[in-house]
């Protein structure tokens, strides 16, 4: 199976933002934005593992910085690492006001999706080598993040978590 | 401002799963369900605080079970614990196959909530009061995931997370 | 087959009024909330039957009070009698403005379903059994109502319609 | 204010029955055709009165004949009398399955809708002069009908019926 | 085969334009629009052929009245000419603004649509027999249009579109 | 008004081909498409304009590759010239099929918006300089392109269509 890298499963999406995403104030709902972060998501490790894929989480999302019905919401996607039969995406999103020219980044976020075969199977998914000063970074990160989801998921005991002790440092984040 | 409990906020939301909410295998997209999952906890937040809300943070969501076209998702959202101006809602997520009767538990997750006045700024909103014994222990276990929350949104220095020493305990996700 | 009561097919099932949901008025438009209506009714008639439903018929429904953008709809749907191969569903609907704390009810009715086996046959559903006082004088109402619905879709002859001498009483909705 | 005949207000709508209107044996759900027909007679309403309408009720409709994905639904509604600040719109709805040239009656319908002005006030409707003798007899049913829907909603009491003594007739379903 | 006439394939389709058809200055967007006149046009063409249809193109179409929220779209398709395999409709629209009594026409369009055997496979159509003056100058015109796609599709050369050699004369739209 | 390059306009869309955008042989509906290239150019005009913007045409788009439920509908779109208070905006498509690795061009089309302020009057837009060659060619091209479409709108009679003399050389389409 060919490795790949970061750029091979960038996927961009822009989404204007219609009356029926948005609540009373006009604000975009929160619960929009995910859906669509999903299908950028799923896009982007659908091209690192060309196989059909499922949303298998979601890490922690906040929501800083309200949209507004007319914005553009801009994602950017892209496999941070690939694991044996599953991929951690990061996800960047920026909320657009073309007319005043501003834009905004709303949040970031990962999401891990699991590559299944035709029969509904999990199945092997290349390898990632990741190939800029960032991209290494976020590569290292997502063994901690991997295991901070498994703890959350109770599928790990917190003093199993050895590359998690970094939980404690500021870049948990990263 | 009066005091709630719980069970004022109570939120029960039954939805068809459709054609549109699948993947090619069949399967509900999680972010469909995520946006269902939102606007259920929307309406909970809504009932407790009697104001228009926005979404202020999703927790990790993990997907555990696949949900089948034609299949009924059924969720319960209640308010676990009101801050000064936020609330934290917990939501149980199963699916029904209806025809075979089977039922299954495809995730738990904590959306949280800031009120807002008609001009759009944050309004305190109405203690809550726990009344049975899950409710004390979700009403406990909020501040330590809260203290998660602003760690991994970069608001919180892992060092000051006094609350947070009960991570590596087995009840963090309780 | 196993008798069932009422309780068994509760469904609630809340839904907020969107943008795309309303008139010029930005009133909740009927026939958006009829489709509603039909989707919780189908998973009330699922439960009873465990099989794959279809409508038959819809009942009278009327209108009272307008129901606005941003409002939360509530329905409760529930099996009041079920027949050889099709069930009567009664719903219940409430329109609540949360921010002012009203609720108010928006209308009652009744929806028809026949269960249908995997090749598109109808099938014998249970036999419901209702247990409170409410839920027995819906029992004894679903014969009348079934008369009429006869009679107006041109099945049967007004003077064969033997139940339906209480038409003309005032408990003829009950 | 200028009277009106039915066929100023006659609206021809067409609709491609897709995925997200099935259930999982492809029937076209209930609801959703429901949905429709209030749009059309809605638009029908609307050119009678040249005014925002809002429905105030639905008859009886039942559903005869199943409506397969990728069917064409075709409705025609028309206004068949006017009351002082409502009228009464009757639905046909055929479907039609153009690959094998097939098209079936689904069912009829009558709807009523009430005209508003821009603060959502009632106000007075054109009066309608039925021309052909099929528009005729529906004029006349019309009273009879009226009377049924103001016994069923509860707001007028059986013997005060005069018009409805045709009830037991077989011209009832008009 | 049978020989059709225009009148065979007339399909009116009327929709209500709603807040997310619409841009920031509440105009129905052009793009929903062309959404519509697509399902319209493919209705017709399934009622010429009685095949499953695919768009094949859409000729040049301008937009020259806005239309608002809470308007009615009121689209008239019609098969102007058959070719082998495919067939050209023409696509009248107007935008109906009902409490203002105000109707203006929105655009005109061809589209074409090729007609598909269940395997996907192309099928010859019936022929189109033109019958009104208007009808005539349509099929005539059908011509011209046809060569001027294909060279817009790189598929002609212009100096072998003998037809097009009226393209400099007025009635090249008609 | 500060000048503007193509790539300041440059927008991409990834959008995930779902059943309800597929007609009965499961191939993407041409209309569905045009939908989605109108949300796309639109976002390129108005990263051009800052500007709230109306689609005013759309020239001659053909359809040649069938896409498939699950495909991924990739559209890039840059604006190719300004005038005065429109602007032309190019649109590339391809269909991929991921798990196959297959990419496919769908088609290629020039839609034209014209900027609004808030009052919904016309205004001025910036200029657009070319910097590629291709840009170059596309600029140039532009004022045949416009030329036709003024011909085919019925506002320029053709023997004025000065720079149309090179319709009948094969760079037409360029």
């Amino acid at each position: 199976m060919k490795q790949k890298t970061p750029k091979d499963s960038l996927t961009i999406m822009n989404e204007l933002v219609l009356p029926n995403d948005t609540n009373p104030l006009h604000n975009l709902m929160g619960g929009r934005l995910l859906h669509w972060m999903d299908i950028a998501a799923a896009i982007a490790a659908q091209k690192h593992s060309n196989r059909v894929v499922v949303t298998a989480s979601v890490d922690n999302v906040s929501f800083q910085k309200p949209v507004k019905l007319g914005d553009v919401i801009s994602i950017e996607a892209k496999v941070t690492r690939a694991f044996n039969t599953s991929m951690e995406v990061k996800l960047d999103v920026w909320g657009q006001n073309i007319p005043s020219g501003t834009s905004v980044k709303c949040n970031e976020a990962y999401y891990t999706f699991v590559a299944l075969d035709e029969d509904g199977n999990t199945v092997p998914v290349p390898e990632l080598i990741p190939e800029t000063k960032l991209e290494k970074a976020l590569f290292d990160g997502a063994l901690r993040r991997r295991q901070l989801r498994l703890i959350l998921g109770g599928k790990m005991k917190p003093h199993d978590a050895t590359e998690l002790k970094a939980l404690f440092m500021p870049d948990i984040v990263g």
